[in-house]
């Protein structure tokens, strides 16, 4: 495939938050050849006039039921959000993207509008065949997570050889093929305080992670034993570590959104398609405002071209 | 109490681990008129000796069984060390001194030698009264936790009304008595994923957190509203406190060990004396070696030192 036809796809997103805004100002802000905005174009170019600007992107144009006022969410609009995201899937599976970059939508209001919907991932993993693993990234930090959204309670007995296993398999694959390092260093935290202290906290490390993590490195996997969070965030140990791998979401993300607030990057790995995302949600009061902050959907399209070349 | 009576116990800790090298590193680091250190005057010089210094400080002497060998545990040595903390801890109930900074100690080999033993923190409350709230602090930073050296599993049920109302006066009337601001403006943690996405993930932020909370409030406490750990602590959200309360130990320690590694201190609220350590363990396998780094133990004593001023 030539250069010249290696397009993005950016989905828009919830027509009511500040996915419309982000894209408008992607446009003055970089370089949007390669990029083709899946959403309505009309209000694009509505929300740019909003904001005293203009709008001059390559759209794919996604009619919308309803008109659009910022801020004010219209379940009637929700089917054109999914729309969007097929649109953008197949285009990918098809290779008519090489990768998919998405703008904010709002769970809430496609589930209101009677569609079950758990999020952008789950849907994606539907369509493209593949396991998610969710991974953020920002300069200097990649956290990816063997869990994700789910309540505190839940996540101990989530934890299972098999789950693990396919995790860091899939981690590894794909810092390999998508992220081009020919042998990644994994950092594992421990799931309890300590990583466990030998037993004393938890014996999940001796008798879940250890044995999985033992077996990946006698395959050559480059993996650390299951190690105490809090050590293993600090800056010394984080510059040996290409990624980091958490067991669920407050224990690996608050270094990494206080590391690269503004320019983090979620990507998901394990699907046959390239997906990276903005690190936010709709912002909804922010809409028209012209104050929503572009930097998590520059960096978002800067790190799937460097995941494409 | 005149200034010059306004002495600090130092607690030399475990005697095969790198607190007596911390304790010789320190007296040639800052000056150390007000400190007495608690422990083996010839371990103290015996060390020194062996890091090619000398040691000067004022001891309390206490005396050891075994001799000492860097970095090999003796049982023999474990009441001497219980010894040091309940002079220091007597001392401060007494007045003798203003406040006790701890050196490391090895919990495990207390235990081994047959004395039930839990840690620092829990032996100055048996010894002092009251109950201790675990504060992290570094510049820029301060961390206390609801919940401590728990299995994950175990967090959840830990998390109650009245334990959270507890922590939460404890940590508002020390931060106002012993940290003198006026009014603290403290943060707090969901606990789990997004503080529960109003529901969705876990219901402890709607039926627990959020009513203690508004409890506060309503008594003119300066508290937020359960917040998503990942967005409280990003830089914007943080320069607006003075403490963040978390719900447990890797949600609230990596953030602060990231930043503040190698000066982190560990004070010890709701005790009837102040207490500070140093936020790392014996390191057994530097003592002696002359690589241990004494900074989170400067930075100890001279948050004690600001806490009885």
């Amino acid at each position: 495939m030539s250069a010249s036809r290696q397009r993005l796809a950016v989905t828009v997103g919830e027509p009511a938050g500040i996915g419309p805004d982000l894209c408008v100002e992607l446009s003055h802000r970089i370089n949007c050849d390669d990029l083709v905005f899946i959403g309505n174009r009309e209000l694009l170019e509505e929300r740019a006039e909003q904001l005293k600007t203009s709008f001059s992107g390559t759209v794919h144009d996604i009619p919308l039921t309803a008109p659009v006022v910022a801020g004010e969410l219209n379940v009637s609009n929700s089917q054109a959000v999914l729309h969007s995201l097929r649109e953008a899937a197949e285009g990918c599976m098809q290779r008519r993207y090489a990768a998919v970059v998405t703008a904010p939508l709002h769970k809430g209001i496609i589930n209101d509008a009677g569609i079950p919907f758990s999020g952008h991932t789950e849907y994606f993993a539907e369509i493209t065949g593949g396991y998610p693993v969710m991974m953020l990234a920002c300069p200097g930090l990649r956290v990816a997570l063997a869990t994700t959204h789910l309540p505190l309670r839940d996540v101990t007995d989530a934890i299972t050889r098999p789950l693990l296993e396919k995790v860091m398999r899939i981690l590894h694959n794909d810092l390999v093929d998508k992220f081009h390092i020919a042998s990644p260093r994994i950092l594992v935290c421990g799931l309890n305080p300590h990583a466990g202290e030998g037993g004393h906290m938890g014996r999940e490390e001796i008798e879940i992670i250890a044995p999985v993590l033992e077996q990946l490195r006698s395959e050559g996997i480059n993996c650390s034993e299951p190690l105490p969070a809090d050590t293993l965030f600090t800056p010394k140990l984080l510059q040996q570590a290409d990624a980091v791998l958490a067991m669920y979401h407050d224990q690996g993300l608050p270094v990494l959104k206080h590391m690269g607030f503004g320019e983090a990057v979620n990507i998901t790995l394990g699907l046959p398609i390239i997906r990276t995302s903005v690190d936010h949600g709709t912002a909804l009061d922010l809409a028209g405002s012209g104050k929503a902050d572009v930097g998590s959907l520059i960096a978002a399209v800067n790190c799937a071209r460097e995941m494409i070349n």
